[in-house]
C-alpha cells in the first residue's frame, strides 16, 4: 500500500506541476495571446499525462484523479479500505505540485486564486468533461488496456479546448488549483460547484458503460480481447 | 441494434461537441487570428477522434459518419436494413452535440449560420477530403486495422488545412453546423453542395480502393495479414 | 507494376496537395505570423504522411521520393527496371497534386514560384535534412518496420524546422515546389541545387547506414527481429 | 566500441542541430511572441527525440545524455569502461551539432550566449527535470520498453514548458548551448549550476526507481513482462 500511496502522491504533484508550470510559461511567453497560451497548456498537460500513466500504471493503476479511483471502487475493481489512502495521496500531491511549480518560477508556495469560473456553462462544461473521460477510461481499459496513457492523454487535449471551463476534471486539481494565482487557477469559491459536477459526470459514465458494455447487451464485446497475462493484455492492440 | 444506435448517436454528438466547442474557444481566446484558431480547432478535433472510435468502434464501428455507413454498405460489410438507423442515429447526435457545445458555452441551443462556404474551389474540397477519408478508412482497416482511429485523426488534422473548405467530409456534421452561428458553422444553403461532394468523393475512393486491393490485382496483399479473433488482428500493426 | 505506378502517383500526389494547400492556408489565415502558418504547414504535412504510408506501403512501398526510391535500388531491394517508372509517377504525381490545391483555392493550376532559396546555408540544409530522412527510413525499417510511418513523418516534422530550407528532402517535391508561387514555393532556379544537395545527403545516408548497420561489424543487431511474414515483422515493435 | 561510439557523436549531434536550429528557425519567424517559438522548438525537439532513439537504440541505447549513461552504469548495465568513450562521444557531438546548425542559418561555428538562467528557480526547475526525465526512462525500459522514445520525447516536450528553465536536462547538450548566441542559448557561466542540478536529479530518480521498483516490494510488477528476445520484449507493449 505504500507504494501505491507513493505512486499516487508523486505522480499526481508531477501532473499539477505540469498544469500549473506550462500556465504560467505559456501565459508569460504568449504576449497577451491567451489561445497560444492554452495550445501550450493542453500540450504540455497531454504530453505528461501520456508519461504518468505510463510510468505510474504498473504501481498504482495511475488514477492520479478522485474520481477515478471511486468509480473502480464502485465497480468492484478496487477495495473501499483502499479509497481513502488513495484520495489523500492525490490531494497531498496535488498540492506539493502546485507549490513545486511555483518555485521553479519564484513565486510563493500557495496563491488565492482569483480567476472566476461559475455559471451554469462552467459546470454542464465539467459534467460533459468528466463524463468523457471517465467513459474513455472504462471502455478503452476493456478493449485496448495498452492504449489507455495515449486515450486519456488525447481526450484531455480535447477538453481542454472543447469545455468552456477547459476541462479540469479532476477533484484533486481542482482543489489544487485554487491555490494558484496564475493562468491556471480558479477562485476557491468556485471548486465546490466543480467537484460535484465532476462527480455527476463520473457517475453518468459508470452507468453508461455498464449498460453499454453489460455482458447480456454485448455478448461479442470481448471477441477482441485474450485473457493472458492477468487481463492486461488485448492482442487487437497494436497500433 | 439498439447499443450500436446509442454507439452511433453518442459518439456523433461528442464528436459535434468537440468542433463546435473548440471552434468557438479558439476563436474567442486567439485574439483575431483565424490561424492560432484552427490550430486548436484541428488539434482538438483529431486528439477527440482518436478517442471516440477507440471507445465505440467495438460496439457500432464508429462511423460517426453517413458516407462512412454507406460505404460500407455499398462493399458488403453492414446489411442495408442497418444504414437507415445508423443515418439517423449520427444526424441526431451531430445536432444534439452542437447543442451541448453551444449550452458550455451560454449561447441558445440552434443559431443560423451565415458563413459564407460556397464555390468550385469549396466543393472541389469536400470531395478531395471525403476521397481521402474513405480511401484512409478502407486502406487501413485492411492492412493494419488496430492503426485505424490513429489514421482518421490524421487525415483529418491534415485535411482541416489543406483543403479550402477546412474539410468536413461527413453529411451528418455538414448538416448539423448548418446550425451554429460560430467559427464551425456554415450557411444552411451551402449545405447540398457540401454533401453531393461529399457523396462523390467517397464513392470515387471505394472504386479507387475495390480497383487497387482487388483480390486478383493485389494477390499479396493479405500476406502481412493474419486471419484471427474474427479478422481483427493484423501481425504487423505494432507501432 | 500499374497498381505500383498508380500508388506512388496518388500517394505523391496527395503529398503535394497537402504541403501546398496547407501552406496557403496557414498563411492566408496566419495574419503575418510566419512562425503560426509554419506550424500549421508542419502540422499537416507530418500527419498525411503517417497516413500516407500507411495507405500506400503495402502496395508500392510508400516511397513517395525519387532519393527513396534510388537509395533502394542501390541498397538490391528494388530491381533497377522499376526505378524510372516510380520517379515518373512521384514526379507526375507531384506536379498534379500541386494543381489539386491551386484548384480547391482557386488559384491558376500551375504558377511560378519567385521565392528565393539559394546560398550555402540552404544546400547544407537539404544535405543534413535527406541525410537524417533516408537514415531513418534504412534504420527503423530494420529495427521496428511499423513504426515507419511514425518515423517518417516525425522526422519531416522536426526538419521544417531545424533547417534553414525548411526540409525538402526529395527532388520531386522539390520540382513541383517550383510551380506555385506560395508559401511552399522554391525559384526554378534554385531547384537543380537542392536536388544535388539531396542526392548528396542520401548517398550519405546509405553509406553510414552501410557501414553502421553491416553485419560484421552488428552482429547482434537481428536479435531484436523475428524472421516472419516476410521479414515484414519485428517482435519488438509494439509501441 | 567504435559503433556505439559513432551512434553516440550521431545522435547527439543531430538532436543538438535541432534543438538549436529550431530555436533560430522559431525565433526567426516568431515576430517577437516568444510563445510561438517555443511552440516550435518543443515541437521539433519532441518530434526528433522518437526518431533519434528509434534509429540508434539498437546500436548504443540511444543515450544521448551523460546523466542517462551515468545513471546505467550506476545500475549495473553499463560497465564503467565505456562510460567515457560514451560521454565523451556525447560531448563532442552536441557541440558539433552546434556547428551544423549555425551553419545551415549561416552564422559562424560558434558564439557565446549570453542568455541569463540563473538563480534558484532555474536550478531547481532542472533537478526536477532530470528527475524527471531518468525517472521516465527507468519505469518505462522496465514495463514497456517499446514505448520508451515515445515517452523519452513526450516527456521533454512537456517540461520544456512546466519548468522555468525550459528543461535542459543533459549536460551534454547544456555545455555545447553555451555556445550559441541565439535562441536556445545558456551563459557559459550558468552552465555549472546547470549540471550540478541535473545530476542531483538523476541520482533522485535513480533512487526512488530503487525503492518504488525493488523486487521485495515490488514482488508482481514483473507480471507483466515477458522474458523474450534478450529481455526486450513486453507483452504489454502494444499501444
Amino acid at each position: 500500500m505504500t507504494r501505491e500511496f507513493v505512486a499516487e502522491f508523486l505522480g499526481t504533484a508531477l501532473l499539477l506541476a505540469v498544469v500549473v508550470g506550462s500556465g504560467i510559461m505559456g501565459e508569460s511567453l504568449a504576449g497577451g495571446n491567451q489561445a497560444v497560451a492554452l495550445l501550450a497548456n493542453s500540450l504540455a498537460t497531454g504530453s505528461a499525462l501520456v508519461v504518468l500513466i505510463l510510468v505510474f500504471a504498473p504501481i498504482s493503476g495511475a488514477h492520479l484523479n478522485p474520481v477515478v479511483t471511486l468509480s473502480a471502487a464502485a465497480r468492484g475493481k478496487l477495495t473501499w479500505s483502499k479509497v481513502a489512502p488513495c484520495l489523500l495521496a492525490q490531494v497531498l500531491g496535488a498540492f506539493v505540485g502546485v507549490a513545486v511549480a511555483h518555485v521553479m518560477f519564484g513565486e510563493p508556495a500557495f496563491t488565492a486564486s482569483s480567476h472566476i469560473r461559475s455559471g451554469p456553462g462552467q459546470l454542464v462544461s465539467e459534467a460533459v468533461a468528466t463524463f468523457g473521460l471517465v467513459l474513455t477510461i472504462l471502455a478503452v481499459e476493456r478493449s485496448r488496456p495498452a492504449a489507455v496513457p495515449y486515450a486519456v492523454a488525447l481526450f484531455i487535449v480535447s477538453a481542454y479546448w472543447f469545455t468552456a471551463s477547459t476541462s479540469f476534471a479532476n477533484p484533486a486539481v481542482t482543489l489544487a488549483r485554487g491555490a494558484t494565482a496564475t493562468f491556471a487557477g480558479i477562485r476557491p469559491v468556485d471548486v465546490p460547484g466543480f467537484v460535484v459536477a465532476q462527480v455527476v459526470g463520473a457517475a453518468g459514465a459508470v452507468a453508461t458503460f455498464a449498460w453499454l458494455w453489460s455482458p447480456e447487451r454485448a455478448p461479442g464485446a470481448d471477441r477482441r480481447t485474450v485473457a493472458g497475462q492477468g487481463g492486461l493484455v488485448d492482442v487487437a492492440d497494436e497500433a
